[in-house]
């Protein structure tokens, strides 16, 4: 929510300038009621999301609706921002609705993994809406960007022309917009990099240093290409993993961020994961907590958890009681073999 | 001097099982009196190098002498630490006492960069004492090291055959050696690495966060790579900026590390980096800033600095007076068509 008002916050912004776009920016709220009044209600009076993003005005175009048929009808570019497991039913429900011709973008960070493969979120709305649908992912800490701080983000889009108009809708001076090809690249990046931030958190839980976890994060990266690599083929980018979506986002989520900040405390507390979520996240899932059990049931059932010790400890702590400590165990792997992908100019 | 006595521990426990080496490990010591007593005659009957690394205790195989000739006599295995500035008036004082056959390594970080390209440690090395000199580097924090706890190294050795001798020797289970045939690549990341610290420290100084701080780790590797192909041809390989010694070490110096500490001072207080390096270096020289201004100086002879905004911003902002908020002008540059040099089994 504070991610999709920070969006609408840009774009709204955006279309202002841009002369082939609407000016109204409609943004689906689920109505709730924040103090005896419409959540949608104080959005178009205020123009501040004074629940999710409270201390940022959003631009007088920005207009909520608290329906989310009534937000796309008309629409020739449509944003998702939506917790992962909302996304069937929204997809359901906004189904008829959509524009002959319309695009998407996903903002949702998770994609689902089991021992056939991998589903990324714009595969399902590409299947349930038939348009085509882009992503976006990257170094993006959504109350950061609220202060317009510099930072830089990814979007993959198979088209070249979309791709443009896509940046034209979100890059800013301080929202930086690099466009790459590679739509499900962007995706696995945004959701396997939350496994690596369960292992650096269990690094800080364990009273380590900038060494270990820099450690961490590398063969973290490098088992994220690996798996990339085993669970797509050629079809990710290695290069994907150069932008911001891959190791600059690898990075900010294992220094801040909540599966960091879970990951620490179930080293510290020893309190079970499903404890901690009800205490921190009110009961949320953590999604590197689920995205570590499906990218080990793929490695298992394909016998190759060998080469991928880091992801496999993580399991292993996660979910099978074993000590933290055993993080480290068989974590010399040699990566140089690994093939890549060549870059285009090769 | 840190780190040379923690490589000296590493190395006295480590010889103690391997056949082929002496038992004892000569460490020469630049002598100093403390409290009243020779530094090396404490070392030498406390076990302990009470100025440089105190509360670590090292094997009582490892002798500290005051003569650097008498510590290479007879030695077929040469470790190379010290402060860069002193390399030369080493290397002309053991020259004559280096033994034939006799291998170094060099732990020093720190290049010299012109207009004409760039000398490396372990080139000026091989020149004075014509012997085979590889070099290591990685996210190597002396004091954490010390402290074992788990971290990760790079050797640079052109002969595989001497890569496992050399990894013999420093390889532990809380200090893992990865070894490439990259010498000088190896080299190059531990220095030019600081001039992307100084650009963090900039952005810690500036108040900003994570998402900010993993952009300017982002495009400073970019950099760094793209400089390595300009500055060595294809000789420095893109895969050694996967290793310990390239993005870990990056990442640790840009959260750890002084040249990201006086960094940030440099914006806080204004002060002139000298200054700063008086009061918080005792005068000695950052590194990091010398880097920027040799790296730069190369790539404005080439007429190529366009292609390094970053590195471009951060020598202007520690040279010429211009704003640290000006390190983001100009930074959104397509490195997606940078050549690459192929992976091994590519």
């Amino acid at each position: 929510m504070c991610r999709g008002t920070t969006a609408a916050r840009i774009i709204g912004t955006n279309v202002q300038k841009l002369r082939n776009f609407d000016n109204e920016v409609k943004m689906w709220v689920y109505e709730e009621m924040v103090e005896g009044k419409k959540l949608t209600e104080i959005i178009n009076t205020q123009h501040e999301n004074v629940k999710y993003l409270p201390g940022h005005k959003l631009p007088a175009n920005v207009i909520a609706v608290p329906d989310a048929c009534e937000a796309v009808r008309g629409a020739t570019h449509i944003v998702v921002v939506i917790p992962h497991q909302f996304i069937e039913h929204l997809l359901k429900t906004i189904h008829g609705s959509v524009t002959h011709g319309a695009r998407a973008i996903s903002l949702i960070k998770g994609i689902a993994i089991d021992k056939h493969g991998m589903t990324t979120m714009t595969q399902m709305i590409h299947r349930a809406l038939a348009i085509p649908v882009s992503s976006l992912s990257g170094a993006n800490i959504a109350n950061e960007i609220a202060e317009e701080k510099y930072c830089e983000t990814t979007i993959g889009c198979a088209e070249p022309d979309e791709a443009i108009v896509w940046r034209s809708l979100f890059n800013t001076p301080y929202f930086q917009v690099n466009c790459v090809g590679d739509v499900i690249g962007v995706e696995f990046c945004g959701a396997v990099k939350n496994v690596v931030a369960v292992g650096a958190g269990f690094i800080d839980g364990l009273g380590l240093g900038n060494n270990t976890k820099a450690a961490i994060i590398r063969i973290g990266t490098l088992e994220m290409r690996r798996l990339a690599m085993h669970i797509s083929g050629a079809q990710i980018q290695d290069s994907t993993f150069n932008e911001s979506c891959g190791i600059a986002d690898v990075i900010t989520t294992c220094y801040g961020g909540r599966n960091r900040r879970l990951a620490e405390e179930f080293v510290r507390t020893g309190k079970p994961m499903a404890q901690l979520e009800q205490e921190m996240l009110n009961g949320q899932k953590l999604q590197g907590y689920l995205t570590a059990g499906e990218v080990y049931q793929y490695i298992s059932s394909r016998g190759v958890a060998d080469h991928f010790p880091l992801f496999t400890r993580i399991y292993k702590i996660c979910y099978k009681g074993e000590p933290p400590q055993s993080i480290f165990d068989g974590l010399n792997v040699d990566f140089s073999r690994d093939r890549r992908t060549p870059s285009p100019m090769l």
